[in-house]
Protein backbone atom coordinates (compact mmCIF):
# COMPACT_ATOMS: atom_id res chain seq x y z
CA UNK A 1 0.00 0.00 0.00
CA UNK A 2 0.95 3.86 -0.07
CA UNK A 3 2.25 5.24 2.62
CA UNK A 4 3.50 8.72 3.37
CA UNK A 5 6.98 9.05 6.10
CA UNK A 6 7.72 12.18 7.68
CA UNK A 7 11.20 12.19 9.02
CA UNK A 8 13.69 9.94 7.58
CA UNK A 9 16.68 10.02 10.43
CA UNK A 10 18.22 6.97 11.92
CA UNK A 11 14.50 5.04 12.43
CA UNK A 12 12.89 6.78 9.77
CA UNK A 13 15.30 6.03 6.90
CA UNK A 14 15.66 2.57 8.25
CA UNK A 15 11.66 1.87 8.16
CA UNK A 16 10.92 3.39 4.40
CA UNK A 17 13.88 0.77 3.34
CA UNK A 18 11.70 -2.04 5.30
CA UNK A 19 8.78 -0.72 3.89
CA UNK A 20 10.35 -0.54 0.34
CA UNK A 21 12.08 -4.21 0.39
CA UNK A 22 8.59 -5.58 1.48
CA UNK A 23 7.34 -4.13 -1.65
CA UNK A 24 5.35 -0.96 -0.38
CA UNK A 25 4.89 2.69 -2.10
CA UNK A 26 6.69 4.39 0.24
CA UNK A 27 7.05 8.96 -0.09
CA UNK A 28 8.98 10.29 3.03
CA UNK A 29 9.80 13.83 3.18
CA UNK A 30 12.99 15.04 5.55
CA UNK A 31 14.04 18.40 6.14
CA UNK A 32 17.18 17.11 5.03
CA UNK A 33 16.55 17.37 1.00
CA UNK A 34 19.33 14.76 0.43
CA UNK A 35 17.20 11.78 2.24
CA UNK A 36 13.58 13.17 1.38
CA UNK A 37 11.51 12.48 -1.67
CA UNK A 38 9.08 15.37 -1.68
CA UNK A 39 9.95 19.48 -1.19
CA UNK A 40 7.34 19.71 1.55
CA UNK A 41 4.60 18.52 3.48
CA UNK A 42 2.54 19.91 0.24
CA UNK A 43 4.46 17.93 -2.10
CA UNK A 44 4.14 14.22 0.07
CA UNK A 45 0.26 14.97 0.57
CA UNK A 46 -0.41 15.33 -2.96
CA UNK A 47 1.86 11.93 -3.80
CA UNK A 48 -0.21 10.20 -1.92
CA UNK A 49 -4.22 9.02 -3.41
CA UNK A 50 -6.87 9.81 -0.69
CA UNK A 51 -7.66 8.02 1.73
CA UNK A 52 -4.01 8.45 3.13
CA UNK A 53 -1.73 7.01 5.92
CA UNK A 54 1.09 9.50 7.28
CA UNK A 55 3.23 8.00 9.57
CA UNK A 56 5.39 10.47 11.75
CA UNK A 57 8.79 10.02 12.35
CA UNK A 58 10.08 12.67 14.23
CA UNK A 59 11.45 13.65 17.50
CA UNK A 60 9.54 14.03 20.24
CA UNK A 61 9.62 17.79 20.74
CA UNK A 62 8.59 18.64 17.08
CA UNK A 63 5.66 15.73 16.59
CA UNK A 64 2.81 17.94 18.01
CA UNK A 65 3.82 21.20 15.56
CA UNK A 66 4.50 18.56 12.57
CA UNK A 67 1.23 16.95 13.07
CA UNK A 68 -0.49 20.27 13.02
CA UNK A 69 1.11 21.12 9.98
CA UNK A 70 0.05 17.96 8.34
CA UNK A 71 -3.68 18.07 9.71
CA UNK A 72 -3.65 21.43 7.35
CA UNK A 73 -3.22 19.43 4.03
CA UNK A 74 -4.82 16.40 4.47
CA UNK A 75 -8.55 15.80 3.61
CA UNK A 76 -11.25 13.65 5.69
CA UNK A 77 -10.69 10.02 5.90
CA UNK A 78 -6.76 10.14 5.99
CA UNK A 79 -4.82 8.84 9.24
CA UNK A 80 -1.84 10.24 10.81
CA UNK A 81 0.23 7.96 12.76
CA UNK A 82 3.01 9.23 15.52
CA UNK A 83 5.48 6.39 15.47
CA UNK A 84 7.66 8.50 17.90
CA UNK A 85 8.45 8.60 21.64
CA UNK A 86 5.59 10.57 22.53
CA UNK A 87 4.67 10.57 26.27
CA UNK A 88 0.80 8.42 26.07
CA UNK A 89 -0.77 12.23 27.69
CA UNK A 90 -0.30 13.68 24.37
CA UNK A 91 -2.56 11.26 22.35
CA UNK A 92 -5.65 11.74 23.31
CA UNK A 93 -5.56 15.49 22.73
CA UNK A 94 -4.36 15.06 19.43
CA UNK A 95 -6.43 12.49 18.43
CA UNK A 96 -9.18 14.77 19.38
CA UNK A 97 -7.78 17.79 17.19
CA UNK A 98 -7.72 15.51 14.50
CA UNK A 99 -11.27 13.97 14.83
CA UNK A 100 -12.82 17.53 14.72
CA UNK A 101 -11.27 17.60 11.01
CA UNK A 102 -12.47 13.74 10.26
CA UNK A 103 -9.13 12.56 10.65
CA UNK A 104 -7.65 9.02 12.14
CA UNK A 105 -4.65 8.22 14.53
CA UNK A 106 -2.67 5.63 15.27
CA UNK A 107 -0.09 5.62 18.43
CA UNK A 108 2.82 3.37 17.45
CA UNK A 109 5.47 2.74 20.13
CA UNK A 110 8.49 1.24 18.10
CA UNK A 111 11.50 -0.75 19.58
CA UNK A 112 13.94 -1.95 17.94
CA UNK A 113 16.68 0.80 17.39
CA UNK A 114 19.35 0.32 14.50
CA UNK A 115 19.04 -3.42 14.13
CA UNK A 116 15.07 -3.29 13.12
CA UNK A 117 15.92 -2.27 9.50
CA UNK A 118 16.86 -6.12 9.19
CA UNK A 119 15.10 -8.23 12.27
CA UNK A 120 11.62 -6.40 12.34
CA UNK A 121 10.35 -3.99 14.46
CA UNK A 122 8.20 -4.61 17.91
CA UNK A 123 5.38 -2.27 17.55
CA UNK A 124 2.80 -1.03 19.90
CA UNK A 125 -0.27 0.34 18.73
CA UNK A 126 -2.98 2.31 20.37
CA UNK A 127 -6.40 3.27 18.44
CA UNK A 128 -9.50 1.82 16.84
CA UNK A 129 -10.35 -1.33 15.39
CA UNK A 130 -10.81 0.46 12.19
CA UNK A 131 -7.55 2.25 12.16
CA UNK A 132 -5.36 -0.42 12.96
CA UNK A 133 -7.14 -2.93 10.00
CA UNK A 134 -6.34 0.04 7.66
CA UNK A 135 -2.61 -0.09 8.66
CA UNK A 136 -2.15 -3.63 8.99
CA UNK A 137 -0.50 -4.07 5.49
CA UNK A 138 2.00 -1.60 6.82
CA UNK A 139 2.53 -3.51 10.46
CA UNK A 140 3.03 -6.77 9.04
CA UNK A 141 5.74 -5.27 6.80
CA UNK A 142 7.73 -3.87 9.93
CA UNK A 143 7.34 -6.12 12.64
CA UNK A 144 9.44 -9.36 12.58
CA UNK A 145 9.05 -12.02 11.11
CA UNK A 146 8.23 -14.51 13.66
CA UNK A 147 4.24 -14.49 15.32
CA UNK A 148 5.60 -11.91 18.18
CA UNK A 149 6.22 -8.18 17.90
CA UNK A 150 2.89 -6.61 17.56
CA UNK A 151 -0.08 -5.22 19.88
CA UNK A 152 -3.29 -4.12 19.25
CA UNK A 153 -2.67 -2.81 22.82
CA UNK A 154 -5.84 -0.45 23.40
CA UNK A 155 -6.91 2.46 22.05
CA UNK A 156 -5.44 5.78 21.71
CA UNK A 157 -2.69 6.26 24.05
CA UNK A 158 -2.25 2.81 25.01
CA UNK A 159 0.31 2.21 22.25
CA UNK A 160 2.86 4.90 23.81
CA UNK A 161 1.77 3.87 27.01
CA UNK A 162 3.19 0.06 26.80
CA UNK A 163 6.46 1.83 25.07
CA UNK A 164 6.52 4.13 27.87
CA UNK A 165 6.35 0.72 30.14
CA UNK A 166 8.81 -1.58 28.31
CA UNK A 167 11.23 1.38 28.21
CA UNK A 168 10.56 1.63 31.97
CA UNK A 169 11.70 -1.84 31.72
CA UNK A 170 14.77 -1.68 30.19
CA UNK A 171 15.88 0.87 32.54
CA UNK A 172 15.96 -2.20 35.35
CA UNK A 173 17.02 -4.64 33.13
CA UNK A 174 19.79 -3.08 32.00
CA UNK A 175 21.20 -1.60 35.99
CA UNK A 176 21.00 -5.43 36.51
CA UNK A 177 23.64 -6.69 34.68
CA UNK A 178 25.33 -3.27 35.16
CA UNK A 179 25.55 -3.93 38.99
CA UNK A 180 26.49 -7.73 38.01
CA UNK A 181 29.38 -6.20 35.89
CA UNK A 182 31.17 -4.09 38.95
CA UNK A 183 30.39 -6.64 41.37
CA UNK A 184 32.55 -9.60 38.98
CA UNK A 185 35.05 -6.69 38.34
CA UNK A 186 35.69 -6.31 42.10
CA UNK A 187 35.66 -9.82 42.65
CA UNK A 188 38.87 -11.28 43.63
CA UNK A 189 38.30 -14.72 42.24
CA UNK A 190 36.50 -14.10 38.88
CA UNK A 191 39.65 -13.45 36.52
CA UNK A 192 37.51 -13.60 33.44
CA UNK A 193 34.76 -11.21 33.53
CA UNK A 194 33.87 -10.99 29.77
CA UNK A 195 34.00 -14.43 29.15
CA UNK A 196 31.58 -14.91 32.03
CA UNK A 197 28.93 -12.50 30.10
CA UNK A 198 29.72 -14.33 26.65
CA UNK A 199 28.97 -16.93 28.45
CA UNK A 200 25.80 -16.53 29.49
CA UNK A 201 24.75 -15.94 26.08
CA UNK A 202 23.49 -19.33 26.16
CA UNK A 203 22.05 -21.84 28.49
CA UNK A 204 21.06 -19.39 31.16
CA UNK A 205 18.51 -17.59 33.35
CA UNK A 206 19.76 -14.46 32.22
CA UNK A 207 20.35 -14.74 28.56
CA UNK A 208 18.84 -11.96 26.58
CA UNK A 209 19.19 -9.26 24.11
CA UNK A 210 20.53 -6.53 26.04
CA UNK A 211 23.19 -9.38 27.07
CA UNK A 212 24.10 -10.26 23.58
CA UNK A 213 24.88 -6.50 23.52
CA UNK A 214 26.84 -5.86 26.54
CA UNK A 215 28.70 -8.89 24.95
CA UNK A 216 29.57 -7.03 22.20
CA UNK A 217 30.38 -4.16 23.98
CA UNK A 218 33.18 -6.23 26.11
CA UNK A 219 34.09 -7.42 23.11
CA UNK A 220 35.36 -3.86 21.93
CA UNK A 221 36.59 -3.00 25.07
CA UNK A 222 36.82 -5.37 28.05
CA UNK A 223 36.86 -2.94 30.77
CA UNK A 224 34.84 -0.37 29.33
CA UNK A 225 37.78 2.01 29.69
CA UNK A 226 37.27 4.03 27.02
CA UNK A 227 33.74 5.20 28.32
CA UNK A 228 32.46 8.05 31.00
CA UNK A 229 30.33 6.38 34.10
CA UNK A 230 27.48 9.19 32.60
CA UNK A 231 24.39 7.50 31.77
CA UNK A 232 22.04 10.07 29.99
CA UNK A 233 18.05 9.24 30.13
CA UNK A 234 15.67 10.53 27.22
CA UNK A 235 12.30 10.70 29.31
CA UNK A 236 10.41 7.36 28.88
CA UNK A 237 11.98 6.17 32.55
CA UNK A 238 10.76 9.54 34.45
CA UNK A 239 7.24 8.96 32.65
CA UNK A 240 7.16 5.24 33.66
CA UNK A 241 8.14 6.59 37.50
CA UNK A 242 5.53 9.26 37.02
CA UNK A 243 3.09 6.96 36.20
CA UNK A 244 3.59 4.89 39.06
CA UNK A 245 3.39 7.77 41.35
CA UNK A 246 0.15 8.67 39.74
CA UNK A 247 -1.22 4.86 40.26
CA UNK A 248 0.42 4.25 43.59
CA UNK A 249 2.71 1.11 42.45
CA UNK A 250 5.61 0.13 43.83
CA UNK A 251 8.84 0.06 41.22
CA UNK A 252 11.63 -0.43 43.18
CA UNK A 253 13.62 -1.52 40.63
CA UNK A 254 12.76 0.89 37.96
CA UNK A 255 12.82 4.15 40.12
CA UNK A 256 16.32 2.92 41.51
CA UNK A 257 17.55 2.13 37.72
CA UNK A 258 16.37 5.80 37.02
CA UNK A 259 17.84 7.16 40.39
CA UNK A 260 21.15 5.74 39.62
CA UNK A 261 21.62 7.49 36.18
CA UNK A 262 20.72 10.55 37.63
CA UNK A 263 23.72 10.16 40.26
CA UNK A 264 25.90 9.37 37.59
CA UNK A 265 25.37 12.70 36.22
CA UNK A 266 26.56 14.45 39.46
CA UNK A 267 29.86 16.23 39.83
CA UNK A 268 29.45 17.14 43.27
CA UNK A 269 26.44 15.76 44.91
CA UNK A 270 24.64 18.24 47.26
CA UNK A 271 23.27 15.28 49.40
CA UNK A 272 26.47 13.35 49.75
CA UNK A 273 28.00 16.76 50.81
CA UNK A 274 25.80 16.75 53.44
CA UNK A 275 26.04 13.38 54.62
CA UNK A 276 30.15 14.37 54.80
CA UNK A 277 29.05 17.52 57.05
CA UNK A 278 26.76 14.96 59.33
CA UNK A 279 29.22 12.55 60.04
CA UNK A 280 31.72 15.28 60.68
CA UNK A 281 29.51 17.04 62.66
CA UNK A 282 27.97 14.27 65.17
CA UNK A 283 31.28 11.91 65.39
CA UNK A 284 33.96 14.21 63.84
CA UNK A 285 34.62 12.09 61.00
CA UNK A 286 37.20 12.97 58.62
CA UNK A 287 35.95 15.11 55.74
CA UNK A 288 37.72 14.81 52.08
CA UNK A 289 37.94 18.45 51.40
CA UNK A 290 37.93 20.26 47.73
CA UNK B 1 34.07 -40.58 29.01
CA UNK B 2 33.32 -42.23 32.24
CA UNK B 3 31.57 -39.86 35.28
CA UNK B 4 30.29 -40.53 38.65
CA UNK B 5 27.15 -38.84 38.96
CA UNK B 6 25.89 -38.23 42.77
CA UNK B 7 22.35 -37.12 43.07
CA UNK B 8 19.66 -37.49 40.47
CA UNK B 9 17.29 -35.23 41.08
CA UNK B 10 15.71 -33.01 38.95
CA UNK B 11 19.09 -31.33 37.46
CA UNK B 12 21.17 -34.42 38.11
CA UNK B 13 18.52 -36.83 35.95
CA UNK B 14 18.49 -34.80 32.84
CA UNK B 15 22.85 -34.50 33.43
CA UNK B 16 22.66 -38.22 33.31
CA UNK B 17 20.26 -38.29 30.45
CA UNK B 18 22.25 -35.52 27.89
CA UNK B 19 25.62 -36.92 29.06
CA UNK B 20 24.40 -40.55 28.15
CA UNK B 21 23.02 -39.26 24.94
CA UNK B 22 26.42 -37.50 23.71
CA UNK B 23 28.00 -41.04 24.64
CA UNK B 24 29.41 -40.59 27.90
CA UNK B 25 29.44 -43.50 30.34
CA UNK B 26 27.85 -42.28 33.61
CA UNK B 27 27.23 -44.13 36.36
CA UNK B 28 24.76 -42.89 38.37
CA UNK B 29 24.38 -42.66 42.40
CA UNK B 30 20.97 -41.31 44.58
CA UNK B 31 19.44 -42.17 47.74
CA UNK B 32 16.24 -43.12 46.12
CA UNK B 33 17.16 -46.87 44.63
CA UNK B 34 14.58 -46.18 41.83
CA UNK B 35 16.99 -43.71 40.51
CA UNK B 36 20.58 -45.09 41.69
CA UNK B 37 22.78 -47.24 39.17
CA UNK B 38 24.92 -48.55 42.18
CA UNK B 39 23.67 -49.20 45.62
CA UNK B 40 25.91 -46.69 47.46
CA UNK B 41 28.78 -44.82 47.12
CA UNK B 42 31.11 -47.37 47.50
CA UNK B 43 29.72 -48.89 44.70
CA UNK B 44 30.07 -46.24 42.76
CA UNK B 45 33.60 -45.70 42.86
CA UNK B 46 34.42 -49.69 42.46
CA UNK B 47 32.63 -48.98 39.05
CA UNK B 48 34.79 -46.08 37.99
CA UNK B 49 38.64 -46.90 36.93
CA UNK B 50 40.65 -43.80 38.21
CA UNK B 51 41.84 -41.55 37.94
CA UNK B 52 38.07 -40.56 38.51
CA UNK B 53 35.78 -37.65 38.11
CA UNK B 54 32.95 -37.64 40.40
CA UNK B 55 30.28 -35.00 39.76
CA UNK B 56 28.91 -34.14 43.05
CA UNK B 57 24.76 -32.67 42.40
CA UNK B 58 22.81 -32.63 45.58
CA UNK B 59 21.17 -29.66 47.91
CA UNK B 60 24.05 -27.29 49.34
CA UNK B 61 22.88 -28.43 52.98
CA UNK B 62 24.21 -32.12 52.34
CA UNK B 63 27.05 -31.16 49.80
CA UNK B 64 30.00 -31.02 52.13
CA UNK B 65 28.81 -34.18 54.04
CA UNK B 66 28.68 -36.20 50.52
CA UNK B 67 32.20 -34.90 49.58
CA UNK B 68 34.07 -35.60 52.79
CA UNK B 69 31.91 -38.98 51.98
CA UNK B 70 33.49 -39.41 49.01
CA UNK B 71 36.66 -38.23 49.81
CA UNK B 72 37.56 -40.99 51.80
CA UNK B 73 36.93 -43.69 48.88
CA UNK B 74 38.60 -41.93 46.57
CA UNK B 75 42.25 -42.64 45.57
CA UNK B 76 45.09 -39.94 44.46
CA UNK B 77 44.35 -38.10 40.94
CA UNK B 78 40.66 -38.32 41.25
CA UNK B 79 38.75 -35.16 41.21
CA UNK B 80 35.29 -34.02 43.09
CA UNK B 81 33.03 -31.54 40.92
CA UNK B 82 30.79 -29.63 42.94
CA UNK B 83 27.50 -28.65 40.38
CA UNK B 84 25.42 -27.81 43.07
CA UNK B 85 24.15 -24.03 44.13
CA UNK B 86 27.18 -23.96 46.77
CA UNK B 87 28.33 -20.31 48.47
CA UNK B 88 31.61 -19.90 46.89
CA UNK B 89 33.17 -19.29 50.03
CA UNK B 90 32.70 -23.46 50.95
CA UNK B 91 34.81 -23.93 47.89
CA UNK B 92 38.23 -23.11 48.83
CA UNK B 93 38.30 -24.85 52.47
CA UNK B 94 36.82 -27.78 50.29
CA UNK B 95 38.82 -28.05 48.05
CA UNK B 96 41.82 -27.69 50.35
CA UNK B 97 40.57 -30.77 52.00
CA UNK B 98 40.56 -32.62 49.20
CA UNK B 99 44.02 -31.91 48.06
CA UNK B 100 45.24 -32.86 51.42
CA UNK B 101 44.64 -36.44 50.30
CA UNK B 102 45.33 -36.00 46.38
CA UNK B 103 42.48 -34.95 45.30
CA UNK B 104 41.36 -32.50 42.60
CA UNK B 105 38.26 -29.89 42.85
CA UNK B 106 35.94 -27.79 40.35
CA UNK B 107 33.28 -25.39 41.86
CA UNK B 108 30.91 -25.84 38.56
CA UNK B 109 27.59 -23.04 38.55
CA UNK B 110 25.08 -24.96 36.69
CA UNK B 111 21.80 -22.96 35.19
CA UNK B 112 19.12 -23.55 32.88
CA UNK B 113 16.60 -25.56 35.55
CA UNK B 114 14.59 -28.17 33.89
CA UNK B 115 15.30 -26.73 30.24
CA UNK B 116 18.84 -27.47 29.61
CA UNK B 117 18.74 -31.21 29.23
CA UNK B 118 17.22 -30.58 25.42
CA UNK B 119 18.77 -26.84 25.23
CA UNK B 120 22.19 -27.50 27.24
CA UNK B 121 23.08 -26.14 30.37
CA UNK B 122 25.14 -22.71 31.15
CA UNK B 123 28.59 -23.68 33.26
CA UNK B 124 30.66 -21.09 35.07
CA UNK B 125 33.85 -23.64 36.19
CA UNK B 126 36.04 -22.36 38.44
CA UNK B 127 39.44 -24.63 39.10
CA UNK B 128 43.01 -25.33 37.83
CA UNK B 129 43.60 -25.35 33.73
CA UNK B 130 44.44 -29.06 34.35
CA UNK B 131 41.45 -30.02 36.13
CA UNK B 132 39.49 -27.89 33.76
CA UNK B 133 41.14 -29.74 30.53
CA UNK B 134 40.70 -33.14 32.08
CA UNK B 135 36.23 -32.38 32.71
CA UNK B 136 36.40 -30.86 28.71
CA UNK B 137 34.19 -33.51 27.36
CA UNK B 138 31.60 -33.61 29.82
CA UNK B 139 31.36 -29.59 30.02
CA UNK B 140 31.31 -29.86 26.37
CA UNK B 141 28.37 -32.13 26.52
CA UNK B 142 26.36 -30.70 28.89
CA UNK B 143 26.74 -27.38 27.81
CA UNK B 144 24.79 -25.93 24.60
CA UNK B 145 25.48 -26.75 21.12
CA UNK B 146 26.83 -23.00 20.42
CA UNK B 147 29.94 -21.40 21.09
CA UNK B 148 28.12 -19.69 24.14
CA UNK B 149 27.18 -21.70 27.50
CA UNK B 150 30.94 -22.46 29.04
CA UNK B 151 33.55 -20.38 30.84
CA UNK B 152 36.40 -21.39 33.12
CA UNK B 153 35.75 -18.10 34.99
CA UNK B 154 39.16 -18.34 37.30
CA UNK B 155 40.28 -20.31 40.04
CA UNK B 156 38.46 -22.47 43.02
CA UNK B 157 35.29 -20.11 44.07
CA UNK B 158 35.15 -18.35 40.72
CA UNK B 159 32.31 -21.09 39.27
CA UNK B 160 30.26 -20.54 42.44
CA UNK B 161 31.18 -16.74 42.31
CA UNK B 162 29.69 -16.44 38.44
CA UNK B 163 27.04 -18.41 39.09
CA UNK B 164 25.49 -16.03 42.38
CA UNK B 165 26.33 -12.53 40.72
CA UNK B 166 24.20 -14.56 37.46
CA UNK B 167 21.32 -15.17 39.96
CA UNK B 168 21.67 -11.74 41.95
CA UNK B 169 21.14 -10.24 38.31
CA UNK B 170 18.08 -12.80 37.51
CA UNK B 171 16.51 -11.21 40.45
CA UNK B 172 16.66 -7.72 39.26
CA UNK B 173 15.79 -8.59 35.41
CA UNK B 174 12.23 -10.68 37.00
CA UNK B 175 11.90 -7.66 39.47
CA UNK B 176 12.00 -5.47 36.28
CA UNK B 177 9.75 -7.26 34.25
CA UNK B 178 6.95 -7.80 37.09
CA UNK B 179 7.38 -3.99 37.84
CA UNK B 180 6.27 -3.47 34.05
CA UNK B 181 3.58 -6.22 34.55
CA UNK B 182 1.54 -4.14 37.50
CA UNK B 183 2.13 -0.78 36.14
CA UNK B 184 0.25 -1.89 32.90
CA UNK B 185 -2.28 -3.77 34.97
CA UNK B 186 -2.93 -1.12 36.48
CA UNK B 187 -3.00 1.43 33.83
CA UNK B 188 -6.35 2.62 32.23
CA UNK B 189 -5.44 2.75 28.90
CA UNK B 190 -3.82 -0.77 27.87
CA UNK B 191 -6.54 -3.53 27.53
CA UNK B 192 -4.41 -6.33 26.10
CA UNK B 193 -1.52 -6.75 29.15
CA UNK B 194 -0.67 -10.47 27.87
CA UNK B 195 -0.86 -9.44 24.10
CA UNK B 196 1.88 -6.59 25.20
CA UNK B 197 4.37 -8.76 26.86
CA UNK B 198 3.52 -11.66 23.99
CA UNK B 199 4.10 -8.89 21.79
CA UNK B 200 7.82 -8.09 23.30
CA UNK B 201 9.13 -11.60 22.73
CA UNK B 202 10.36 -10.52 19.55
CA UNK B 203 12.27 -7.06 17.54
CA UNK B 204 12.04 -5.54 21.04
CA UNK B 205 15.39 -4.14 23.29
CA UNK B 206 13.54 -6.42 26.79
CA UNK B 207 13.42 -9.62 24.47
CA UNK B 208 14.65 -12.49 26.73
CA UNK B 209 14.19 -15.78 28.05
CA UNK B 210 12.79 -14.70 31.48
CA UNK B 211 10.14 -12.45 29.03
CA UNK B 212 9.39 -15.93 27.18
CA UNK B 213 8.55 -17.66 30.30
CA UNK B 214 6.61 -14.67 31.84
CA UNK B 215 4.41 -14.86 28.40
CA UNK B 216 4.14 -18.44 28.74
CA UNK B 217 2.87 -18.16 32.35
CA UNK B 218 0.39 -15.49 31.36
CA UNK B 219 -0.81 -17.75 28.32
CA UNK B 220 -1.78 -20.36 31.42
CA UNK B 221 -3.12 -17.83 33.58
CA UNK B 222 -3.53 -14.36 31.53
CA UNK B 223 -4.30 -12.52 34.91
CA UNK B 224 -1.75 -14.59 37.49
CA UNK B 225 -5.34 -15.04 39.43
CA UNK B 226 -4.07 -18.45 41.00
CA UNK B 227 -0.86 -17.47 42.58
CA UNK B 228 -0.26 -15.73 45.93
CA UNK B 229 1.95 -12.87 45.08
CA UNK B 230 4.46 -14.17 47.67
CA UNK B 231 8.17 -14.54 46.08
CA UNK B 232 10.65 -17.11 47.83
CA UNK B 233 14.21 -16.68 47.52
CA UNK B 234 16.88 -19.95 47.93
CA UNK B 235 20.21 -17.80 49.14
CA UNK B 236 21.61 -16.65 46.00
CA UNK B 237 20.44 -12.99 46.13
CA UNK B 238 21.49 -12.88 49.69
CA UNK B 239 24.82 -13.74 48.81
CA UNK B 240 25.02 -11.64 46.48
CA UNK B 241 24.01 -8.44 48.53
CA UNK B 242 26.24 -9.81 51.41
CA UNK B 243 29.45 -9.57 48.51
CA UNK B 244 28.56 -6.06 47.92
CA UNK B 245 28.52 -5.06 51.28
CA UNK B 246 31.83 -6.69 51.39
CA UNK B 247 33.38 -4.67 48.39
CA UNK B 248 31.15 -1.65 48.84
CA UNK B 249 29.65 -2.06 45.56
CA UNK B 250 25.64 -0.12 45.20
CA UNK B 251 23.83 -2.63 44.11
CA UNK B 252 20.55 -0.61 44.38
CA UNK B 253 18.58 -2.55 41.82
CA UNK B 254 19.45 -6.28 43.09
CA UNK B 255 18.88 -5.09 46.33
CA UNK B 256 15.75 -3.86 45.68
CA UNK B 257 14.80 -6.89 44.14
CA UNK B 258 15.92 -8.91 47.20
CA UNK B 259 13.93 -6.57 49.60
CA UNK B 260 11.00 -6.94 47.59
CA UNK B 261 11.05 -10.49 47.86
CA UNK B 262 11.29 -10.71 51.11
CA UNK B 263 8.46 -7.66 51.99
CA UNK B 264 6.09 -10.25 49.76
CA UNK B 265 6.46 -12.63 52.38
CA UNK B 266 5.69 -10.27 55.64
CA UNK B 267 1.90 -10.93 56.88
CA UNK B 268 2.02 -8.18 59.14
CA UNK B 269 5.00 -5.61 58.28
CA UNK B 270 6.02 -3.96 61.59
CA UNK B 271 7.85 -1.31 59.74
CA UNK B 272 4.47 -0.33 57.98
CA UNK B 273 2.69 -0.16 61.46
CA UNK B 274 5.36 1.99 62.84
CA UNK B 275 4.91 4.45 59.56
CA UNK B 276 1.12 4.21 60.47
CA UNK B 277 1.67 4.59 64.07
CA UNK B 278 4.04 7.83 63.47
CA UNK B 279 1.64 9.23 61.13
CA UNK B 280 -0.96 9.25 63.47
CA UNK B 281 1.02 10.55 65.98
CA UNK B 282 1.78 13.77 64.57
CA UNK B 283 -0.82 14.41 61.89
CA UNK B 284 -3.88 12.84 63.42
CA UNK B 285 -3.86 10.90 60.38
CA UNK B 286 -6.72 7.42 60.62
CA UNK B 287 -4.89 4.32 61.34
CA UNK B 288 -6.28 0.96 59.74
CA UNK B 289 -6.95 -1.66 63.06
CA UNK B 290 -6.73 -5.06 62.65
Amino acid sequence: MQLGLVGLGRMGGNMRERLRAAGHEVVGFDRDPDLSDVTDLRGLVQRLAAPRAIWVMVPAAVTDATIDDLAGLLDEGDIVIDGGNSRFTDDGPRAERLAERGLGYLDVGVSGGIWGREGGYGLMVGGSEEHVGRLMPIFDALKPASEFGFVHAGPVGAGHYAKMVHNGIEYGLMQAYAEGYELLTKSELVTNVPGVFKSWRDGTVVRSWLLDLLDRALDEDPELAGLRAWADDTGEGRWTVDEAVRLAVPLHVITAALFARFASREDASPALKAVAALRNQFGGHATHKN
